[in-house]
């Protein structure tokens, strides 16, 4: 699938910087979560104080692109794969939006988390956890960059792993409250960061289904995994370094 | 605003048409909130098990209106206000959607949840909140049933009374842990369930916003409440019955 294969240059050029903008918001999206899981693991106050503030950059990148997608479908009236991106591009920008909202609900978590100095014995859990969804965000971003239909059903599925490591840190973390009750509120803390983590997670898993529907022309929201494999991707799809 | 207003009747049975389809999914997704809020508060366990089950017809009618809206825009070319409408819409479904999700969670808690008793005491502040939360559920999808922007403004803001619920609670919960150990697993459920509710208020203040977007022309997203209450409605919204 390529872009901008239309006779008039300016256009062109508006899809192109609709695609540039999306890939410079998640480029920041993604740099705040990563900044809120450091500052979670680190226990690093104030980095978790400046990602906690950092939101309105992402939240006006929101309105801008949106604006702009609706000056394009007005002015443009787009088809076939150019109305694709448009609205593929309205979507995937709320995700990003949302992925924010949760990096910085991680931040604010942290900040308080931060003075404790009990969730050390959690850090192995959570940092694993945190490095599959950061993976996950990671390469939806890509698959969107690079309309890479193959890495991003590739990418659907890891939600699974993703909840398998939600419930191993649930557990841990009732052992945990069991054992000393004061651990209590910042047990409760670090399963609500689990939880926006597992959120983060599913928002990549919308932008790659946005990323197929663009290359292939297919909404595969709320269709089984095997069933979009055997349908859209015939033939075989390596699975990555896994 | 009015909606069909074009020579083309077909057009405008076109547009009234996704915006009843919207309805629908509005009504479906309220009381799958409902149900899964009645089964939580009243240990309900078949009910949850229904709701639990229940999320594919709102999944399948995102996945239609979407396609309807695509189909207006490469057909019909929409402009000025009708194009607002169907931008609204496809993301007033996302929106609606996740609660669908949000519900199904709870849903899920509340399967689990049901086999244990001794959850009624945090039930008068889970009942609290639920009501609030239903409440603007329930107003946000009317506003958008009668393109009532001052009805949408009157709803943003409460999302600060959730907030003060999901603070109340989350205190009670710490406290009910601390007492008995054996409470932990299922007051970190019910904890689980006030975010999730917590999250219908953000998606139902999202409508609020695409409301006013869509009425008004201008997007109010990530703009303070004072800020919109000035400039879009320098009149006098009365509060309700509050």
């Amino acid at each position: 699938m390529e872009i901008g294969q239309h006779i008039s240059q300016r256009y062109n050029e508006e899809l192109e910087d609709i695609r540039n903008q999306v890939l410079k918001m998640g480029g920041l999206v993604e740099s705040q979560a990563e900044q809120a899981v450091k500052a979670l693991l680190e226990s690093d106050f104030e980095l978790a104080k400046a990602v906690a503030n950092g939101d309105e950059a992402v939240n006006q990148m929101e309105v801008d692109i949106d604006e702009e997608c609706t000056r394009v479908i007005a002015r443009r009236q787009p088809t076939a794969s150019d109305l694709r991106l448009v609205v593929a591009v309205v979507k995937v920008i709320t995700d990003l939006e949302r992925i924010g909202d949760e990096a910085e609900k991680i931040a604010r978590y942290s900040k308080k988390l931060a003075k404790k100095q009990n969730i050390t014995r959690m850090h192995s859990e959570l940092s694993h956890m945190s490095q599959l969804v950061l993976t996950m965000l990671h390469d939806s971003l890509d698959a969107f960059a690079r309309l890479d239909a193959d890495g991003a059903v590739r990418i659907l599925g890891k939600d699974q792993q993703v909840n398998v490591e939600l419930d191993n840190l649930s557990r841990l973390l009732i052992t945990f409250m069991m054992e000393d009750p004061r651990h209590i509120k910042s047990a409760l803390r670090v399963s609500w960061c689990a939880r926006s983590l597992e959120r983060i997670a599913d928002h990549a898993q919308n932008i790659c289904e946005y990323v197929i529907y663009l290359v292939k022309g297919k909404d595969v929201r709320h269709t089984s995994l095997e069933h979009i494999r055997s349908k859209y991707f015939p033939y075989d799809i390596e699975d990555g370094e896994e």
